[in-house]
């Protein structure tokens, strides 16, 4: 059951302009499963995407940053499941390349124009007869109105699909930002990935579509964790189609730009707490919030310490306010000059620890409160700076586990 | 159960002469437990210790760390389980020197020549008056066959009392090592702690004691994780009590050096593994080697992410094959240039991946007969230098899950 995640309505994904989506089943693993989606781009698109820094990158990931960098402007994304095309050396690379070949034939544009992604297990040949026996079926049932199929067509592990939708004002006029995301967090590099696909009507600028793409992760995908195990094909494409009528975006910073990169990012977070939400065995969602530290970065390294330790996790699981693990895990981040006797530790509202040491006004209880709930914020307060970072992370629970240990057999 | 660890029997641990030890019932946090123990040295030995790096460290870590810094000849160590003295505050810093004056009086000596450990709950009070009404009971108590009863005294969630001694000649005379050990994997913060302390009748230059310490811990404590949570009280102690016949061991590379620090190295590496065939939910002992990497260090980067993989451990628990997870974690390890074409994997015998690809030749059924055994070695060839390093760690089970999470409950 995931942490508190409304289902998701095909009816709340609203079309975007400028993108077509289809789905089929090509049986690449398991019959009678949709695990070939296509998103067809019209002319005017304009696609960046951020990608996993794991060195055993997957031979798609390979395919779309050479596709990406050669300039050619994108004109289809194809995803696969059940088959992730990662250690899969040589052989995997030329199967990549034909299957982006192979769409791009059909759609008559240059293999440099299509980015293929693929999720599934790691260490088995992609079956590239049947992804291009299925490609003209799912190109057959591309529309706009198709983000919720596509939602599910991506899943393999997840236990719901994960899409968010929204409608802005942008220079006058109302764009779409819809979105698609799967994984259960970056847990299970067999079956496993994090991808995320976003779209927008809106009219930007190429030369920021890097920038944006960059930023989004950055704030959203790039701060969610389950247990720090990086997938070989974690993804993050964002498309601007440039339908709407409005002037064209060419700065972040701009008014137009603002609020067109604030609502895009109230989509890229939700499809990401999504993940953490489905994460394996997740019963709690924890936002672990570090302030006072020098730099963001410094801040960002003692949440992620918070935030991988299992002993903190299991302790979250188990509601049990035993926060001496959350200061050791601070404690050991690796910054080498940080002094105990400036830490302060908030769970929600309640001041747990004051000086390195236990408040003296902390009972137990009200951290047992806090920690009974389903949505809990971890705040510490590092006490030499004025940067501030945070990231998002579930429990560990025994269904982590049973899910992880039993799941090939 | 420890994972193939053999019961400890009193009769095989051997006394150093020079050292004596007692323990007694001090009910610092519960009764009807020997939870004090003392270690009394004659006035020649030499001291030198390794202590954790959390930032977070205990009270008594840092008292010990003063007191060894002050140059005053060590003549005590005192060991307290029950509470931790961690997380406390100014407040902590005094009554762990308070605890060290206290047997530093009865003792005739001066504070600075008392060494304080404590291990337990954390962010609690250390009861000093239970400590100090405790200890002329525990020095009554000390006498040099009593490492044993040590190894009991400061166990805490430990399942088994951990300890190894040899005898070997150095210089033309026999001399020993006996050495405790206890921990249950740096896993439980609150009831935890590795604590290490050996100590050897060899005559050794006190010049070469803390390369000594470090080397050792270097080769044993510093390469074992069970989930990569590193406690606020980690201490490793080397004590030489100097009485053997020999001529004084000036230099580690000398001949006499190699054998003592050969030996020594043997017993700390028992010791060590101890900690891991215990660990809290352990049911495999897990050897990670990696080579042909550029450094040891850079090795042992790629070793500790594999060994911290909730994932690799879900799968080695599961006796699961699933290895490709162990390509993704060398991947994210954090090598930027590492390229997978260089990448080989074994599993024993059983060469798993080459050229960062499944190998032509694996058989699932070959992994599956090795992930089914209680000691498994995995093998990585990074293929890119000479060097070469090794972690060793356990797998992760339910019963990790249940400890940790219902352990204060």
């Amino acid at each position: 059951m995931p942490v508190n995640l409304a289902p998701l309505k095909a009816a709340d994904l609203h079309p975007v302009p400028g993108i077509r989506i289809g789905v089929t089943e090509a049986g690449i693993r398991k019959a009678h499963r949709k695990d070939l989606t296509v998103m067809l781009l019209d002319t005017d698109a304009s696609v960046s995407a951020v990608f996993t820094r794991n060195r055993f990158c997957a031979a798609p990931v390979q395919v779309c940053r050479e596709h990406l960098a050669s300039g050619r402007p994108i004109r289809a994304l194809m995803i696969n499941t059940g088959n992730a095309n990662a250690g899969t050396g040589a052989q995997g690379m030329e199967r990549a390349r034909a299957s982006a070949a192979a769409l791009a034939h059909i759609l008559e544009v240059a293999e440099q124009q299509v980015l293929p992604f693929s999720t599934g297990v790691i260490m088995e040949p992609l079956p590239i007869d049947r992804i291009e026996a299925g490609l003209p079926a799912a190109i057959a049932d591309a529309k706009e109105d198709n983000w919720f199929h596509a939602a599910l067509a991506i899943m393999t592990t997840d236990t719901v699909p994960k899409a968010c939708s929204v409608q802005v004002p942008v220079g006058g006029t109302t764009v779409t930002i819809t979105g698609v995301s799967k994984g259960a967090g970056m847990i299970r590099p067999n079956m496993a990935t994090m991808l995320g696909f976003m779209a927008t009507d809106a009219k930007v600028a190429p030369k920021v579509m890097q920038q944006l793409a960059r930023e989004l992760a950055d704030a959203s995908f790039n701060r969610i964790t389950i247990d720090g195990d990086t997938s070989t094909n974690d993804s993050f494409v964002v498309i601007a189609t440039n339908k709407a009528a409005h002037a064209q975006v060419d700065s972040l910073d701009s008014a137009d730009g603002k609020s067109l990169k604030t609502a895009m990012l109230e989509v890229a977070r939700q499809l990401a707490h999504a993940i953490v939400r489905d994460g394996e065995g997740a019963t709690k969602f924890i936002a672990i919030t570090v302030q006072g530290g020098r730099t963001p970065a410094e801040c960002r390294t003692v949440a992620y310490a918070i935030a991988h330790s299992a002993l903190v996790k299991t302790a979250f699981f188990a509601s049990d306010p035993n926060l001496g693990r959350i200061l050791a895990a601070v404690g050991y981040a690796g910054i080498d000059d940080l002094e105990q006797s400036g830490i302060e530790l908030f769970l929600d509202d309640v001041h747990v620890a004051t000086r390195g040491g236990r408040h003296p006004n902390y009972l137990e209880a009200d951290g047992q409160r806090v920690m009974k709930q389903s949505e809990i914020t971890v705040r510490v307060d590092l006490g030499r700076g004025g940067a501030t970072d945070t990231v998002w992370t579930c429990d560990l629970s025994h269904e982590y586990v049973t899910i992880n240990a039993d799941y090939r057999s």
